[in-house]
């Protein structure tokens, strides 16, 4: 059984989708980030960086979302979430993610997040109106560039799909428009109607 | 026959000390980040995001520190730098080496890549002043936590030192003291004394 801690609105939606996606026995548990739980002493036993997500295994936790991803398609074979046996279309695959953890999500994460990065409260309103230039110039990127279609990968659902999605929804929220990015929109769209993303929305919500 | 792009002093060197240490046939080919080289209509070709590395294989181009250590990996499985019949294990390469790219590399960009993610040049001054304890605050997790000596994953050699190797050897310009950090010193001794580092860095300074 594996275990997800999760956070709902966060990163952590995307190895939820594809721990479903997968068909694997696991539950989640929640943090209340209004209440700092990511930082109390029993989480950090759990993960000492104070992050969602984190996965517990049999064989101990795992965390950031790309290994975790890359961990799930390759635990759950038959669920063909990557391409396994090819190393160039699975580096790919690996390639996307890292960008959308290492760049895009770290776009983001100064709209909320400043104080990682610096001390004053003026450069915290500077980082946050960047954010929707920023955060619109990586989407334009994946547009022109990256996303394939249907499907990140083309024809074939891979584990870069439920990130793309989870991080394509915060887009409202920082102020890009969907009306310029017409293959993520259609991407959304299509992921918002799998039956696995209904599932672990459902779950999150309550 | 593989080409990395690559410039001296940035992330580039863990994919190129990777392919040293897979025995690859390979060349190099050197930007000059000073004259804007990243951004020319005909790198922007290979790599859209203007970023190094890039790595040219005869089915495509990879880009993303992470994803190209894994494809070097598994492309020369002869070389044993992960252990790629154990998913757990193999996850736990790639989550140490997604928090280098996504967090450590991060922090570190904000010395003097501020106009990423702000427009004033207080912001660029209060980011910079932060790098210190940021990178010190990675660093101390990386000691204490994840280093588990003497090499990263214990007493194998794998992707994720090269690039743990790569990011150490920046400690000084950001003004984080070594002597707290009594493993990682000594694991970027032991990466010195290794011949393929040795001939890397001799290829990266001619």
């Amino acid at each position: 059984m594996l275990k997800l801690y999760l956070a709902p609105g966060t990163c952590a939606l995307a190895s939820h989708i594809a721990l479903a996606e997968a068909g694997a026995d696991y539950t989640i548990e929640k943090l209340d980030f209004k209440a700092n739980q990511q930082n109390s002493p029993d989480y950090l036993e759990i993960n000492p960086k104070g992050r969602v997500p984190s996965l517990v295994t049999d064989r101990g936790i795992l965390t950031e979302t790309p290994a975790m991803l890359a961990y799930i398609a390759q635990t759950f074979p038959q669920a063909k979430l990557a391409p396994l046996d090819d190393a160039f279309a699975f580096a790919q695959v690996q390639s996307f993610n890292s960008y959308l953890c290492a760049t895009v999500h770290v776009a983001h994460a100064h709209k909320g997040r400043g104080p990682r990065w610096a001390t004053e409260e003026t450069s915290f309103a500077d980082m946050k109106r960047m954010v929707p230039k920023s955060m619109g110039a990586c989407f334009a990127l994946i547009e022109r560039k990256m996303l394939k279609g249907p499907w990140v990968m083309g024809e074939t659902y891979t584990i870069c799909d439920p990130y793309l999605y989870t991080i394509a929804l915060w887009l409202e929220g920082d102020s890009v428009d969907l009306a310029g990015l017409p293959k993520v929109a259609d991407h959304r769209k299509r992921m918002a109607e799998r039956p696995a993303v209904k599932k672990v929305m459902a779950e999150e919500k309550v």
